[in-house]
């Protein structure tokens, strides 16, 4: 597996073991992760930390001219939220685990012409299907559903 | 001013007082503010909280019925990260102090069936008119550019 899809998954794993939604993303630039977060709902309580979001705060205040230099790894496809934050920060490219257990904005992410690769990752998808099985309502809430 | 608008500018002022990006948001249920937010990018060093992120924050962990008949009102248009995460939240209703100085996802918004009102509101241009003036390198980081 590519170093930084391995580094957001496990920052999912680390939030399965908190009893998270098990969800991670780091935010590369030049190489080198700048960011790195997982979901937050259950563990601070929070609407708004989904693991790419996480990710981006961990990285802190940065200029528009390092986002626009940065890919996004995640584990799972990033949904409207985390969508619109890319594009809010021009980030050029999105590297996503799976998009079988949630299929994000990824449609929207290429008309605004972001570069969007699915790994179909094996290891990504069970962990995402394992936590479904064992807290659908906390995951159903994560969605908005 | 409707009420919840003027929530909004308060919270916005009350940003602008701390020395941050003056944009308020509040989230209102069945007539009753249930979250109110400004922006933190001076305050807290985030990149994420906008007015309308601090607000949803602010709100806390809540079923997706209750975002369903909420209203988000918020000084400025709001920026892909906000309007994508009022999608993922299935909040209907949209009320706009001003679209002036930001022109966010309106359009977006509107084509989801959001409902998305503007008020062209002089006192929220004011205040924004006077931050970009006194802080343009504030205010561009916070719009990605």
């Amino acid at each position: 597996m590519n170093e930084f899809l391995q580094a957001a998954l496990d920052e999912a794993k680390k939030g399965y073991v908190e009893g998270g939604i098990p969800i991670g993303s780091v935010l590369v630039h030049n190489g080198k992760i700048i960011g790195r977060g997982h979901n937050k709902r259950v563990q601070d309580g929070s609407a708004i930390l989904h693991g790419e979001m996480d990710a981006l705060e961990n990285a802190g205040r940065q200029p528009a001219s390092v986002y626009r230099e940065c890919t996004m790894y995640t584990t799972l496809s990033p949904c409207s939220m985390c969508s619109g934050t890319i594009l809010l920060y021009g980030i050029p490219t999105v590297v996503v685990g799976e998009n079988k257990s949630f299929m994000g904005e990824e449609e929207l992410l290429r008309s605004r012409g972001v570069e969007v690769t699915v790994e179909d990752n094996q290891e990504c998808f069970e962990l995402m299907q394992r936590f479904i099985q064992e807290k659908p309502t906390v995951w159903n809430e994560d969605i908005g559903v």
